[in-house]
């Protein structure tokens, strides 16, 4: 039998999941297992070869069916040389050759992709960007990823570095970012810059020069997360969300902000690529509609009407499998 | 003997510029003629057919060496289809088919490109861009245009519509720009964005606020152009460059913005495409060091640390050429 099925791999701290896509590209296996990341590079790769055994035996394939197997993985690479310098989360992953030395332990072709941009490709051929040429994708978790798909092929730049979203400057001289600047998008659309900057601004008495919100489930002045916050409760996304939803001012405040970032971010996308569909990926989409409908409200607000190039605006599809998919579909062009 | 050499066509409403370039993709002949666009459409086209014939007359070459035709044209087309919308500055030209129509009356295959497109393609194959596979080129003039190239291919996008650079939003919610948008990175570094933003605030007595500037040309207090806009004159980015090198503090300012605007679109650039290199073009170049000195601090300054994956920042190299050698670049493209 020709090899034509690939095997993606997305490798986590904390999971490894894992997956078979056949020939038409369709997922026909998935599992995941604990990465035990804290054992160490020794124990995680030996873990990693017993899984690509338990694929195979599960799916009932013998190895000659695979054509490769792709790993979407965290932290800086380089691809050419199929070298993981270093994963966070992740110790003992320095400098690692992990694509030929996990070639001589499986006898399968092996390519390498950052997890960000396996993301994207994943959406890109199975997900919200199966029926689209040129795609972007924004993933708003911890920080804000991404991936470009221009013309079909996932856009890697000079040095590997492109698709870096999250740290284009969306606002001048803006909020400090770890990565060194001021203004990247991440620190205002990211999951954990939409609660920061709640808390922040609650910290600064910002809530309490605003407007009385009626909330019902505002107890006193000031925003329904005080208390919770004064408590030293930890505040996320979702709360912020919620709050919003349920009438606190400034909560429906930084949430409108947020959505107005992520549109600006989209007209930039638009006007310098040009592409026919944005998605949102990580944990921020799971507010849905309470999402996409303002940020494609600001989207429509601060784009241009001279032209009709304006891309579609969508959530992701495929949640936690976007990353393996993406990961075995890269592996099969890199077959090609 | 083979097809081996192109024609490029620079189409403006004041002059069409054109030459041949080699197999070797060498510019073997160039001419340039009025357009006297305001005979209409026929006229001009007339013109063009001409041209071919005198270009090839004057490098002494058979009509059969001859293997494409590209046209770097202003305005919106369609390039599937060959069409033309229209043209600023050329009266006549609506939904012209340029394309076939030029083919049927010169035999040779045409191909059409967007002007500020030809141009970096020009900077890419023959200038600043001539040894890197990946570079962005902005172009400074009235508006800002621009063109991306990823591994060695202009990208047009999902609707032809790729690489409006000056269009990507730097400034939320700032400044008006005729394209509907706000905060436009054209309307702050634009050669015309440079003298606007001057003249408007000298008109709003901002200079009057700045500490004596010491120079040499001031005369009595605030900006040193505030008597020539006083009496009506135009004023444009050179007078603007002159004051701010003269100690004038308001032109200064706004000459230091200028530079901050273009290094964050350069930051975000990089982050996005991870080009080797961007280029500057257009007329506010004609500053050079003046220019691209304060862009590359200020690009030090707003770009991250964390890798080593910055572009280089250049000025264009083929001034008025470059889109004409794009452009017969592109019809060797288009051939192959």
């Amino acid at each position: 039998m020709a090899a034509q099925h690939t095997i993606g791999i997305d490798l986590g701290g904390t999971y490894i999941k894992a997956g078979i896509l056949n020939a038409g590209g369709k997922l026909v296996h998935r599992t995941s297992i604990t990465t035990e990341a804290e054992f160490g590079f020794d124990h995680v790769f030996a873990r990693l070869v017993d899984l690509v055994d338990i694929l195979l035996r599960d799916a009932k394939l013998e190895r000659s069916a695979i054509a490769g197997i792709g790993f979407g993985t965290p932290g800086p690479m380089t691809r050419s040389l199929g070298v993981i310098h270093a994963m966070p989360n992740l110790p003992g992953w320095e400098n690692v050759p992990l694509r030929d030395k996990f070639r001589e332990a499986t006898g399968i072709p092996v390519t390498l992709e950052n997890d960000a941009n396996a993301a994207a490709f994943g959406e890109f051929v199975a997900g919200a960007g199966r029926d689209v040429r040129n795609m972007v994708m924004l993933t708003l978790g911890t920080g804000v990823g991404g991936g470009v798909i221009i013309n079909g092929e996932l856009q890697r730049g000079a040095m590997d570095n492109a698709g870096e979203v999250g740290h284009m400057i969306t606002v001048p001289n803006g909020r400090k970012c770890p990565c060194g600047q001021r203004g990247c998008l991440e620190r205002y659309s990211s999951a954990q810059a939409v609660a920061d900057r709640l808390v922040e601004a609650v910290g600064a008495g910002e809530d309490l020069a605003l407007p009385s919100s009626g909330g019902s489930t505002s107890a006193g002045r000031g925003s329904s997360l005080r208390a919770a916050i004064d408590d030293g409760q930890d505040i996320t996304s979702t709360d912020v969300v919620r709050a919003a939803t349920e009438g606190d001012a400034l909560a429906a405040q930084i949430w409108d902000e947020t959505a107005m970032y992520l549109a600006i971010a989209c007209v930039n996308l638009q006007h310098l690529l040009n592409p026919e569909r944005i998605v949102f990926a990580g944990g921020l989409i799971n507010a849905g509609d309470k999402l996409l409908t303002p940020v494609r409200t600001h989207f429509e607000q601060q784009t241009w009407r001279i032209a009709k190039d304006q891309p579609q605006l969508e959530l992701a599809t495929l949640a936690g499998d976007a990353g393996l998919i993406g990961a075995a579909a890269l592996a099969r062009v890199a077959g090609e």
